[in-house]
Order: C-alpha cells, then structure tokens, then sequence
C-alpha cells in the first residue's frame, strides 16, 4: 500500500491505497476513486455506515430541479438483488435504521446498526446506491410521494421560511431554489431524465463511504469491494474527485423582502443577508458571533425577545456555509401583531453587534459552547461517520479535534467584531411566512 | 448504609441509604425522599444530569390547566442565588446544554455537559427546580411566552392531531387536554396560584436525579446534598412517593370523529383508539404490533400507502402508555383529495391485523426492530439518564437490559394476534385536521 491521500496524482492509481489520518482513523482509495474512511471506536456496540456522494440540488439544472431529491427516494425502491420491501426489512429485521436526505451540495444515504450487522449494512446501502433500478412504475408512485413531501414541508411554516430566505439571497440560482423541487418541477420529470442523472452524477470519484463504530477498517474495505462489484461503479482507474469548487455564477441577490401570505397564527420571520464560505477562514468567528447573538439561552436575541419582553417562543440566529458563499440569519416566530417590533428589536440587535462587538465574556461564552457542542457531538457514532464524510467530501482534509478546539480558542474580540461589521452592518433581506400581504411590508 | 429500595417501609428513614441496582447502577435514597439514580460509563466524556418530577399536567384542575408546563417555564426564570440569564449562561459557558419538557405525568430537567463540569450542572439544576423565585414580573413575561408557544404549535398541524386524538379518546379528562394549556386558561392564571402548584406537587418525595456518564456515584449524592441544603426541598424524613397509582375516573369515550378545520395543504388524520397501560403485560406484544402495522419503511402501513401507492410521505403507527391507560393510533399526511382512499386502507389494513395477526417472519421483524433500538438507544447518555429515571418514577423498579430483550423475545405470534384483536376490533376514534368541515365526516 502505499501514501496517497487521492488528491495528488497518484504513482500507482490502479491500486488501492490506504493510510492513516488520525489515531484510529484510515482512509483507503480505490482504483475506481471511491474513497472509503473509517474511524474505529471499540467502546461502542454500534456501527453508523453512510455512503455519502458529491452531488445536490445546485448541480440541477432548471429542468431538473429536484431530480437529486427524487434520486434519493428511487434509491431505495429496488435493485437488481433486492425489492424495496427487502432493502428495508432486511437492515429493519436486525433492528437497524436505515434512511437518506439530499442537501444542496451532497447526498447521504445511511444506516446504523449493531456492530455484528455491518457486513449486512454495507451490502444493502452499496447495492442500493450502485445498482437501482430506477423502475418506471416506481418512479410514478415515488413522484406522489415527494409531491406530499413538498404539501407537508408547506404546512411547516417556521421551516418554509427558511427556503423564502435563501431565495431572497440567492435569487434564481440553484442555492435559492427549493431542494425538493416544486410541483412544475416533478410533475413532468421524466424516469430518464432521472436516470441519466444517477448514471452521469453517481460516479465512483463522487462517493465516500464512512463508517464509525466497532470495526476494523481493512475488513470495511473488503465488504464494500465486494458490494461494489460487478455494479456500474466497480470502474477506474480514475482519481477521486476534489472538494466542489466555487461557481462563478454565484451572485447574491440586493437586499428585498419576500412575503409568503398564509393563514398561520403566528408569523415567521428571517432577516439577514450574506454569510462566509466553507473554506472562509472566517468561519470560526462567525461561528463564536453567532453563539452570542443568538446561539442559546444566554444569548443576546434570546435574552431581549423571549426572556426580557416575552414576544416569541423561538427566536434564534444561524449561519451557513457552502462551497463559494454563505448565509446568515435571525429566525423569531411571534405574533403577528407584534412582528414589526420584533423586527425591530432584531434589527437593534445587529445594528448593535455590527457597530460595538461583543464583550470579553461573551467571546468566553461563545468560544464555550462552540467547543462544547462540538466535543459532545462526537460521542455519537452517526456524528463521527458524518464528520469523516464531510471533512473528505466537502474539504478534502480532515481536522483533528485538538486543532478545531485551537483554532476556536485562537478567535479574538477584534476578529468577531469585524465579521459582524462585514456581514451585518449592510441591506439586510427579510423574509416572512404568515397572515400579511406583499404590500405590508414596505412600512417596516 | 442499609439496603432499602425506598418503596418498602425504611427502617431508618432518617439516614441515607445507598444500593447497587445493576452492574454501574446505584440509587441512593436521601432522609427527605429524594432519590439519587446514577449510571457510570466510564468511556464517555459527557455525563447527563436529569431532575425528574412525578408531576404532570394530568394533576392540573380545570382551573390550573397548563400550570405544570408553565410552572417548568418559569423555573428557569430565577432563583435567589442566580438571574434568569446566570443559569443558561453558566451552563452554555462551558459548552453544556440545559433544557425541561413537561408530559402528562410527569416533567424533566436536564442538562448535558463535559464530565468535569457535572458540580456545575448539578448546583445549577438543583437551584433552579429547588428554589425558584417566580417573581410576579416574570410570570407576566413568560406568559406571553407560553402564549406564542401554543400558537407555534398551531402552526404544526402534522402534530397538532395528535392532541386532537387524545381529547377525542379521553374527553375532558386530563389525558384529554394540551399539556400547554390553552390561552384561556393560561391568560388568567395567576403567579400566586402556580406557586401553591409549585409547592405543593415538587417535594422531595417527588423527585428523582438521575446521572449518566463519566461519574461516581457518590460524588453526586455530595453534590446533590450539598445543592439541596437550605433549599425548601431540604425536608424529610418522607419515604419516596410509590409510583404513580390508576385513576379511576379515566373512562374512554365512545369511537368518535373530531375535526378541526384548518387551510392546510395536506389532511393530517389520526385514526385509532384505547391502547394498554406502562404496567400492562401485553405492552410487550403491543410494541411488536406496532413495529409490524407501522413502526418503519418495511411495516404494512408504509408498504401499503406509501411504497405501493405514493399516496403519504408520513405515514406510521404509534402506542402511548400511561399509569392506567394507553392509547394506539395510525398517522397519516396526504393529498385531501385522497383522505377518504388513504382511510379506507389504514382501516382495511387494521382490519385485517386484528382478524388475522402477524406472520411468524413479521415476528421475527417485529422483535429485531424493539430489540435493536432499544440497544443502539443505549449508546447516547441522554437515554440512559432517562432510562434511570423513567424506570424509578413510573415503575419503581429498573429492568435490567437482559430482561429487557428477554422480555420481548418471549412475544408470541399468538400473543401478537391476541393484543391486535383486543384493540383493533372495536370501533375507532378519528381526528383530522385539515381543510375539512366537520358534517363532511359522516360520509367517510
């Protein structure tokens, strides 16, 4: 075996390549370029398995929009080996889980098992993801199904706000556009358009697969060598696909409110504007920025809105990250007769951090709780599978835990006060789900 | 120390007395009643800290209906050592999360932080639930609060039917009221009223504290002591309270239909009926039941409706348990154009479990599905903690996780097919909301 991280040019691409990365985790790259990363935790009796592939929404076209979401449903509704009943009784009958979801930039498919059952996990969820069918009835069932996905996704109002907001930023590009797709969109999708998408998307270079749990890495590997072949991803020899790169075409839209009129009995409300990228050294001041202005209980929105004046339940601030762009916002659900002074009270918030900071204890709290959640993040197997799968999909390197503390404890006052400054001191947008119409709004 | 589980009579009520319940379990039971319940899991950097109170919205009257909910609210709001805003940031300081949830019969206190900060979280909760002010002024801020609590839950119909489930079993029972409260009844209540609540119902016989992760037991029962000393729960000598007992006056109402009439996008239904109560000994084969009608992607119910037909996303059974009673119910979400379809299978398809039972490899199924996520739930510190407290409030007694499975293992076809029978076949409850009136109902 020999070192290749697969994102040099390889001396022997036609190999398999193993190597360590941190203590307990390895990384093996095949021939075909599917990355294979494991962590070992001896202490747990369970095994998180997900097979995680480079492709979401953005890479739609306006035609296809949708089309990863659907792919991800198809999935699971049969391959060559299996029915859709036997893909989910066969890791169900063993008392594993088993499910999927689709961003705007990566799939995930995943199970979690006892730790005997991996070698059934991995032969299920590499069958599936390699081998679908993609069968025309099957298609036509599962379009009902993502068309009722999208009617109860409209019936969540605090969460439908979210997809007002991006659109307000990113306007029609796909990172405004909704991950499902619309009714216009399914609708018409045809089982071909669909599977030239799996076949042209679903390509060995474009898949990690991650496991963390009680395992042994090499045994990992040869399971899902053995899964893969003679399916359409056991090719190669081609080198793994790098960390998706910036689009150019990634404009954001000029601060504008959005208003979605529904009879709801509170209204939902986002204000904000652009965030940082994923690769931004930023990031980590954004991250400790947002623990004080809205992160928790102790935080300034939570303390001014819910427990100084009582006018929301659930009021908090968030940040996002993609490849080349970002976004930040305030959530507040309140009533709607109240929802211009909580506006008001928000916009004060941010006006203030933007101008003055944050205090030193603040930056103590901040840095607290982004180190704390990420710490006890990492006791769950689903949550190490995924930090290994991220960290190869979306950065191409994998941060130890003792440098992601350093480099949040390395984050100063000056650094917070001036991301706060860059992101919120400019035109925010607003987006609003609730009893209102369009033309309210210009009054706030 | 003497052996005493504190539910036979104590010998020496006055003094402490500590036992080993299983292997890494001890529960200690101190002069005043209070129980102490820890696990040590000495491979876990997290510890989680429980304060269980065996108190719920089912002891509210008419007149105090939401007053536990509010009161769990208003216990975060200050103490006479800490401001509202000291006990979120204290814990958020260093990384910890705390948070409270009110059920029917009982209401919880939780936090979960690094293991070397367990004397923090401990002096922290303990002050909080022991020795809160409610100042008068907060009342009337958290109030609003609660408010635009019920109101968010308003806008989340996929939940809301269940609650219009419940009053469609229960009637105007307890059982059969929002544990929220409504606005009438919260609008009214005053802080002296929620301070008898307080006072009267959280006594140190009342309570359970219960520990998961890197701990010692005995270094709790210290903190735990020296938390609780001068408080008003530092009382005794009281024996622990029993379990809580059957109430007689919980009578099921005759099958009924319910309707509540909102513009949604999808018909959110809830059809079924009485279920068994925690102590019942046919839960066992209920939760198989369950697993195989509707408890995942392989159950009849997501096999008929959604992958045969497309006509749900969200489709799944459920059982309730509670000291006395229990209550069994299909969910679905779907087009209302297509309710009265998707109705006639979830009855067909209860119909034909309570006539005919479950194949021997449903079984099998069945039992794989309880059994493993009653293990890999294991795993997090969380559920351990409640497991601990759970088993002491409502049972009074912890089953070891051999039993457990043995337990479920044990579960015939026969017993299966006899608990479908008994439940199944009778005239059911149905509650709907959605863009529906209620005379369109008689027709389904």
């Amino acid at each position: 075996m020999t070192a290749n991280d697969g994102h040099g040019p390889a001396t022997r691409p036609a190999r398999v390549s193993t190597r360590t990365l941190q203590d307990g985790v390895k990384k093996t790259v095949l021939p075909s370029g599917l990355r294979i990363i494991t962590e070992a935790i001896p202490t747990t009796r369970s095994t998180a398995l997900g097979i995680w592939v480079g492709i979401g929404s953005r890479d739609e076209t306006p035609t296809l929009h949708g089309a990863s979401h659907f792919l991800e449903h198809l999935l699971f509704k049969g391959t060559h080996k299996r029915t859709a009943l036997e893909i989910s009784s066969q890791i169900e009958a063993v008392g594993g889980e088993t499910n999927a979801f689709t961003t705007k930039e990566y799939t995930c498919y995943y199970a979690r098992v006892l730790d005997a059952d991996l070698p059934l996990a991995v032969d299920v969820l590499v069958d599936a993801v390699a081998d679908s069918i993609l069968d025309p009835a099957d298609v036509e069932t599962e379009r009902g199904v993502i068309l009722e996905e999208i009617a109860m996704h409209e019936d969540e109002p605090g969460d439908e706000v979210h997809d007002i907001f991006a659109e307000a930023i990113y306007g029609d590009h796909p990172l405004g556009r909704l991950i499902s797709g619309t009714p216009d969109s399914i609708s018409p999708m045809t089982r071909d358009q669909i599977n030239r998408f799996y076949r042209r998307h679903y390509t060995a270079p474009e898949i990690v697969v991650a496991a963390a749990g009680n395992l042994d890495h090499a045994a990992v590997v040869r399971l899902v060598r053995k899964a893969l072949a003679g399916t359409p991803l056991d090719t190669g020899p081609v080198e793994p696909a790098q960390p998706r790169a910036g689009d150019k075409r990634v404009r954001v839209r000029k601060a504008r409110n959005l208003v979605l009129h529904r009879d709801t009995e509170q209204a939902h409300i986002v204000l904000g504007g652009p965030g940082v990228g994923r690769h931004d050294e930023r990031r980590f001041a954004l991250g400790v920025l947002n623990n004080v202005l809205g992160g928790g209980m102790s935080s300034r929105l939570f303390q001014e809105i819910r427990e100084k004046r009582g006018l929301a339940y659930s009021v908090y601030s968030y940040a996002g990250h993609y490849a080349d762009s970002g976004l930040v916002g305030v959530y507040a659900g309140c009533a709607p007769a109240k929802a211009r002074e909580v506006l008001d009270l928000i916009r004060a918030e941010l006006d203030r951090i933007a101008a003055h900071g944050i205090t030193a204890e603040e930056l103590v709290r901040g840095k607290g709780m982004a180190k704390g959640s990420y710490v006890l993040g990492l006791e769950d197997t689903g949550s190490r599978m995924s930090r290994l799968a991220k960290s190869e999909l979306l950065h191409g390197d994998l941060m130890g835990v003792d440098e992601m503390l350093a480099r949040v404890d390395g984050v100063t006052v000056g650094e917070v006060g001036a991301v706060a400054t860059d992101l919120l001191a400019q035109p925010l947008s607003l987006a609003v789900v609730g009893p209102f119409d369009e033309d309210e709004l210009p009054g706030w």
